[in-house]
């Protein structure tokens, strides 16, 4: 299976890889002129790259025609996630990529143990984590790790979705049920502390449906790997 | 919510606890007499427990009738998953039991990176971590680790159940399409490395049905989550 790149640059049946791709495919690689490699653009589509120059830190391509990723699931899906402890979101933003989330925005609310600090920097990490994941397990596109928001500025961004499914410790309706044929989805998982009533109003209030994962208390890195397998499922997306 | 312990010894509407659950019960919840607790009986039901005796290293109750817990799952799933490197396994077995599994089988197969060191100890630890991971999620039954087994001894072990499912990295069939009534279920994930296509071959011929899991590469510790959430998505377990 040939390697795979994204890249921002390409256009005209041309494009380059810069920085590390281009050092790890010619210098890890070793890739030679021709080589063929896959290349994700910034529009979403797979092209095949043939290897046309080989300069330090640059490596340029002549490309094929797009094609849509196989790779893609057919509902776009946003996770919202609750802000957790330690190393933890790292491996939350790891797995949504795997599971075909097209973003992740963490959130901090009444019960997170995390608090905001150094958050650039971090958020610079989380989508290298993602821009790993990403190429490792062959999506079409780069997911992103948006900044870190209040609870109380998710209202302000569920109109953005066909559907938002708020999975709430308190329990709710099957998902299979709410789902509908929402393509647009927010999913919204808590921190540890799960969410004050008043915030699981809010949301509600907001437009989002409660659904339950079940009687057994998933850990917050947990529930949204279990979400986004079960959403996946029920589209027919992880078959 | 009462506290969750697990005993053998309960009988007669009489149970008890000792070594570090008496001690977690007496000193670090500081139980007093007349309290009441959750005992998940031998018997796989739960009881109420009301404390009648606090001594050193021993807390003894009288008991309620007992009921089937409402955490259990109506399919009973065993998952066999191909040895990981590192500490992955411990991450599997706590999510496996999160997701409702009743057992962990690990294997050893050609592409396995790890090979079987301590084994007996390791599995004393993975043990406790099932243990810990029923306690906190509220299972009503103490999931098994058993040792690890060679790839070769599954086609006998498949004849235990109604069902398996095999997780080949080459695709399969939907789970949903093949998933039927089983109600005893084998799941089988692989290693990092995969599966050799002689092993992929001998599951097939011991009746395990192929499945897919979808176009993305799946880690192997994300896999069985995945696969984990999407079978108890599918039976209704998950809501």
């Amino acid at each position: 299976m040939p390697h795979r790149y994204f890249t921002r640059e390409l256009a005209n049946g041309q494009a380059a890889l810069t920085g590390s791709d281009a050092h790890h495919l010619a210098n890890v690689m070793r890739a030679r002129l021709g080589e063929e490699v896959v290349l994700c653009g910034p529009d979403g589509l797979e092209y095949t790259g043939s290897v046309t120059s080989i300069t330090p830190g640059r490596v340029e391509f002549s490309v094929s025609e797009g094609a849509p990723s196989k790779a893609e699931p057919n509902v776009a899906v946003t996770l919202f996630v609750g802000y957790p402890k330690q190393g933890k979101l790292e491996t939350i933003v790891q797995k949504a990529v795997e599971l075909g989330a097209v973003s992740v925005v963490p959130f901090f609310s009444r019960y997170c143990v995390a608090t905001p600090k150094k958050e650039e920097e971090k958020n610079a990490r989380y989508n290298r984590v993602a821009a790993e994941a990403a190429g490792q397990c062959g999506r079409g596109i780069l997911p992103k790790v948006e900044m870190p928001l209040n609870l109380k500025e998710l209202p302000g961004r569920l109109a953005e979705f066909d559907a938002a499914f708020f999975c709430y410790e308190c329990g709710g309706q099957p998902l299979r049920q709410e789902l509908g044929q929402a393509k647009k989805i927010a999913l919204i998982t808590g921190s540890e502390g799960g969410f004050a009533p008043e915030e699981a109003q809010l949301l509600q209030e907001a437009g989002a449906r409660v659904i339950g994962l079940g009687p057994r208390i998933l850990r917050c890195e947990t529930a949204p790997t279990a979400a986004l397998a079960a959403l996946m499922t029920l589209t027919g997306n992880l078959e």
